[in-house]
This record gives C-alpha cells, structure tokens and sequence, in this order.
C-alpha cells in the first residue's frame, strides 16, 4: 500500500488532547498511521517523502452548505435586495441550466473550493448524477442532496422525490465511499408539511439524513407563524424532521426555546455568515447554540450569494463578528473557530469518526499551508495565525484518502484552465439565450 | 524619462466616469501619462512594455490607520477582554521594543502590505525614524506620526511633544515626497486637554495634519463624559482640534449631533472594521457617516488587533456587516467599498489630486490581481469579484511612483527572508527578556 511520510512539518491536529505538535505523520493508504514528535522506528520503508519545513497541516476544511453550479452566477447581482436577487436574477437564469452549466459550475467550484483546502462539501442542487460524477473525478468528498422544493402539482412533487430517492440508490457510498448522499425538502417555506413528511418517511426507508434551509431571514419564519401557528424548529419538529440525523443550513432566527429543542434532537446547525450578512438576513446566534450543545459548522452557501468559497474566510469571520455582536471579546476563541470548519464539520455531516482530526486511524485528508510568508510571522500561536490571518490562498498542497489531489496550488485532477473557459461559455450563453 | 506601456489590461479605475475599462495605460516616470481602450498612438517608444491579460490593474490601496511596529506581536495575545490584552500583554511587551525591534516589526508589516496591494498607509507610533527609513527603503508611501500618550509628567509630555515636531521638520517631504507627517495625542483618553490644545498648537506651527483614535468603544465615551462634560467630538472641537486637517481612527461610538459636527468640520473617518469587531468595540455607523458627507476611509490598526494587514479583508468586510446589520442588503455596494480603500482612502489623508485612482495626471501607484483564477471566474462583474472575492493574495505586481516593488508576489527593494528571519529573533528576544 503506497505510504507518505511527512516530516518536520508543524500539525495543527484539531486535537484537544495535543492541539499543536511538530513533528512526523505516516500516511498508508487512505489512512493516517502515525503522528508524533519523534521520527518513525522503523523509518516507513519505500514511502515518499515530503519535507515539512515552511509548512503548516492540518484537517481539510469541511464545508457544510452550498449550491456548488451557481458558481456561474458569481457577481451576476449583488447588493440586491433577496426578493430582487432571487426571483429577478436567480431563478430566471437558474431555470435556463443545461446539463453543461451544472458540470461546469459544479467544476468551478470544487476547484476554487479543493485549492482553498476543502476536502468535503455538502452541495444540495438539482441534476446530482453530474454533481456525483465531478466528485468521482476531482477527488474531493460530496455530501450531496437533490432538494426540491415542493411549490408544484402533486405528481411533479413525486417525481421530484422519486429523483432524489433514486440519486441517494445510485450514488450514496460510491467514488470510494468519497460520496454520500442525504434527502433534502428545500425550505419549510417552500415545500408543504404533507411533502416535507413524505420526505422525512423516504429518508427513513432509505437511512440517510436530511438537510434542509432553515429560518435564514426573519420574514420567513413570520410566514411560517401565519402558515402554520408555530415557528419553523416547533413545525419541522412535528413533521417528524428530527427523528433523521439533520443538518440545518442557517438557522439564523431562533428564539431560545428552538435553541433548547434543536440541542435536545441533536440538530446540526451549518452556519453561512458572510451569505447571511451579504443578504442581510441578519447574524446567527452562534454562542448560545454552541453553549447550548449543538453541533455548528461552517457553510460558504453559494458563490452567488458570497461571493466565494474559501471556507478560511467564514472561519475569520465567524471568530470576529461574534465577539463584535456580544460585546465580549473572548466569545468563539479560534480553537472553537476552527473546530467549527474541522471537527464540528465532520461531525455535522456524521463522520467525525473518520474525517476532521488528523490523528491515527483518521482518514488522511489533509492540507498543507505555505507559512513563510509575513502574515504568518512572528510564527507564535499558529491556530490564530490560521483564523487571524490565513486564507485559502495559503494552501499549497491537498490530499483526500492519501492521494494528493492539489500540489503548488493545483488541482492535479481538474484541467483548471478548460474549467474556466467553459465556466465563462456557459455563463455567456446563459447571459444572452 | 522611464516609460511603461500596460497592454491588454482590464483596469477598475475607481473613477465614476469609466469605472471599468478594458485598455492601455502609459506610465511616464511617476505618473499616469495615458489610459484607454484604445492603443497609444504613437506606440511610446523605449517603453518597457507588460502584457496585462489575465491582470485586472487598480489603484494601490490606502490603509488609514495602523502601528506598523506591533506586527512583531502578531498572534500574541488573542480572544481576551481589550484591558487584559492591552495591560497584561502588550504594554509590558511594548515597553522592551529597541530600535531592532521597531525596524523589523515595521520592515514586515510593509513587506505583508505591499504584497498585499496596499501602496500608502499611515502609520501612529514612536521611533518614527525608523518607520521613516524603512518607507525609504520598501518604495511604500508612508503618512506618519510620532503619536503621544500624555499621561506623564509635564517635562515628559514637551520632550515626546518636542519629539512628534522634530519627527515632522526632519521628514514631512522626504523620500522623494512618498513621506507626508501628521501630529497625533494618541487619544481623549490618553492626553489631557491642556496638552491636547498644545499639539493643536504645534499642527498650526508646522502646517500638517492631525490623527488620533477616538470613540473606539463605548466606556471611553462614557470616561469622557464622566471627565469633561461632554462626548469626544465636542471635546476635541472645543479644544480647536477640527482647525486642523483631521483623521479619527475608530470612531464607532458616535451620535447623530457627533456625526453631523464631524461633517461640518470635515474631518475624515478611519474606519477598522476588523479590529473593532476582534476587541468587541462594537461596530461603526458607516451608513450614516457616508450619508453625512463624511470621508470614510479602512484601516486594519495593528497586527497584534487584527491579525493581518491585508486590506482586502476591510474591504470585504466594509460591504459585508452593513448589510446584515442594517437588514439592508444595499448598504455599502463593492463600488462604495471600494472606493473607502482607494479614492475615499486618499482624500483621507489629503492626497486626492494625486492618489486613488487610475487617470490621467494622477500619480503612478496601481497593483496588478492574477484573475486567472476560479475565484474570479465567470469573469462578469470584476468590481464585484475583488470586493467580494479578491484578496491581498491575488494581488502579483505593485507599482508606486511608476517604480515596481513587488513582481510576481515578491517584494524587490526588501529582503523578505531575513525579515521573517530578524521578526522571530526579535520576539523570542521580547518574550524571553
């Protein structure tokens, strides 16, 4: 089985138990076989050497929530209002997407988000199978969902579920067990409590989890008060959402009550701040969940509502701003900041188990900072110079289940330059059909 | 006279005439000679000519408030309430900084701006020769000023007064004009009145301009009250600080009385979105400033705040936390951001007729971004992409006075190496002493 060693490199582990070492790792296989400060005995006989000086590794990020095709409405409308956004720009360029546009917006972002050190994302989108096949090659990790949104005539509703059952089939466990699949109704506000039950009951025949949007601007959980008489925990909840392992994007308006309900089921919470802010949906209670038990990761959401996907920069954001809202500058610590992007990453998507950590028996996907730069100096507390300073720009190397998939700062994997050829085609013909 | 001939090139001039266009610029020694769609005719002869696809070119960026010398203390002390961060840890460590550390914290907070496309910063510490003489060295254009803390004696108070004059005499011209000085009492609430009124005195004397922190957080307004009767515009007013030129660094804590007087002086703002939010000061009415009429500008303050200076992330941040705060998702647009860290920058440190923006006459300071990357692709609206995109990372080339100082990410007239070298030495001489 081919084997890496890397030593002298500096390990921000996400360890709480040796949060920072330098050191030694052996890699074998997909897996991580040894960590220490001491060199391996017997030094790992036929295995490339990689020399860890100048560099920083660590977990690759997990990145919980986005719509990776939309990358090809990167910058197409900003500083809209969201009703303006969604239904003047999005929808209408969204609803002209062939199967091309899906691969190469797709491709785009898995690039941008493989260089910026993402080693997993959950993508919910239409035209999966596409999305499923772009992981295969890329060799990132998917977490992926066909959402639907339920705003239609019955038989459209069943065919809309029965693609979505049919793609968790075909797909969950597949490229290497790199992908694996959930059900996804798109929001409470978008599809009717009967369909959104029948989902929870196909996620239960097929055992996989559900994501869904949740609570994201205050009007529409107003709407869902008028809809419904309770707010969207109180109303997902009833519909039996909670019985599957689920992952909420946003969950930016909760009261108190939904925080302790959401603790109790054992929610995952993937929090979108700089979308969230750029929409101006408002600020997610990120403290009080965290306080409260909850899982809460990271999501970048879509290019076209952030518009990028380096995930180091929703890891920033996510330290300071909190503390700015709270007025207590000691709330969400870097380690906590950069556990939400790790750890809790893994654990929001159900493989704490094997990804988040590097630590023996954990998959090796990792990546490799180059910290010979200045904002890396003086080279002190190395996990606040990574959520301080870092950027996904910084990342020079990546490896998914123990093959490297970016080195210098290039997908080995991708064709990069096709890739945004044909991204900037696709968006053109869009622009103009 | 030295000429340069930028081919091909897509140029975000921040000048509302022609905000985009995608063209030819002409350099003749340390000015903007031509700009246009159209090739030069005649072709500049002997011109040293630059292939700019693939480049978007802009102004270099204007960070407005700043302590160089404390990059030293990057990293040293993070997530702790502002009094434990400012009394425990930095002070004590400040007050071993020698001549060394001042010149190699400074040397590598200019190397991490000019890598990241900042081209002027103001710059309020001691040692100011220094700082000075690296601006000399690095070809960065420096607004600087010794600031002075008042909380001492009255012969120490004349002498650091005495000081800060004789800083402005020696180099306020100097470096080919790329240094301009400023007076500054470091703040309200470090400078009594008296000795406040004295250095007003003294930026009449020798004709310059005035900086200073004010409003940062919310208890120093409230000391000031509980002091002198009154908010910290009104005290700086009464004591004829707005006679002057003046830049106030923080300003976050401000009333609407506050904001208009502001704007009927014509002072200009330095807006440190970053550090406010990482010391939990609370966030800045910028809003309501730019719609007062008030020159709001970034700043990142310092590294040991921050922890980067990269002002791509203020600006980013500036269109970002507006929008989730106000729940008005066009507040601050990428343009209006935009421009705080270009022309709006520049008038903030008076310097609008020949910095801030790529036209004809204006001076030779631009930067040139690498697009050729997924984060910029499709490549539609390229205001929007550096705003919301970009980083100081993409930035390759920088150009000041028409003089190149950095090339393909590498700064030329500074020695990088050995000032990540001296920057380590010189911290671990400060933690172990």
């Amino acid at each position: 089985m081919k084997r890496l060693w890397i030593e002298n490199g500096i390990f921000v582990t996400m360890d709480d138990n040796r949060p920072v070492l330098k050191g030694h790792m052996v890699v074998e296989g997909d897996t991580i076989l040894y960590l220490s400060e001491e060199a391996p005995d017997p030094l790992p006989e036929g295995a490339e050497r990689i020399n860890g000086q100048g560099l920083v590794f660590m977990p690759g990020l997990v990145n919980t929530h986005g719509h990776a095709a939309m990358s090809l409405l990167r910058g197409y409308s900003d500083d809209q209002s969201l009703q303006v956004w969604l239904e003047q720009k999005m929808w209408p360029m969204e609803a002209k997407f062939t199967d091309d546009d899906a691969r190469w917006g797709t491709s785009l972002a898995v690039a941008e988000m493989l260089k910026s050190g993402t080693t997993s994302f959950v993508d919910m989108y239409d035209r999966m199978h596409i999305v499923a096949e772009v992981v295969e090659q890329s060799g990132i990790r998917g977490v992926l969902t066909r959402g639907v949104i339920g705003l239609c005539p019955p038989d459209v509703q069943t065919s809309k579920l029965n693609e979505a059952k049919q793609f968790v089939r075909d797909w969950n466990g597949q490229a290497e067990g790199r992908i694996t699949a959930m059900l996804s109704p798109h929001a409470p506000y978008t599809c009717p409590p009967d369909y959104i039950a029948r989902i929870v009951e196909a996620a239960h025949e097929l055992d996989v989890p559900l994501h869904t949007h949740m609570s994201e601007s205050a009007a529409e959980v107003a709407q869902n008060v008028k809809d419904y008489g309770c707010r969207p925990v109180e109303h997902l909840d009833k519909l039996g959402f909670f019985t599957r392992p689920s992952l909420l994007a946003h969950a930016v308006h909760l009261n108190d009550e939904e925080i302790a309900l959401l603790a109790e089921r054992g929610a995952a919470v993937s929090h979108n701040p700089v979308s969230n802010l750029k929409l101006a949906s408002g600020i997610a209670r990120v403290p009080d969940l965290l306080k409260a038990g909850i899982t809460v990761s990271l999501g970048t959401d879509s290019a076209a509502s952030n518009n990028n996907l380096d995930l180091f920069d929703e890891v920033r954001l996510s330290a300071l701003i909190h503390k700015g809202i709270s007025g207590d500058p000691t709330a969400i610590p870097a380690w906590e900041a950069l556990k939400m992007a790790t750890t809790y990453g893994a654990k929001a998507i159900w493989q704490e188990k094997r990804l988040g950590m590097l630590k023996e028996g954990m998959k090796a996907d990792f990546i490799a900072l180059n910290v010979e730069q200045p904002h890396f100096y003086p080279q002190t507390d190395m996990v606040s110079h990574l959520v301080y300073s870092g950027s996904g720009r910084d990342v020079l190397h990546v490896w998914i289940d123990g093959k490297q998939v970016v080195k210098n700062g290039e997908c080995l994997l991708l064709d990069e330059a096709r890739i945004r050829h044909e991204a900037q085609q696709c968006f053109e013909r869009l622009l103009s059909s």
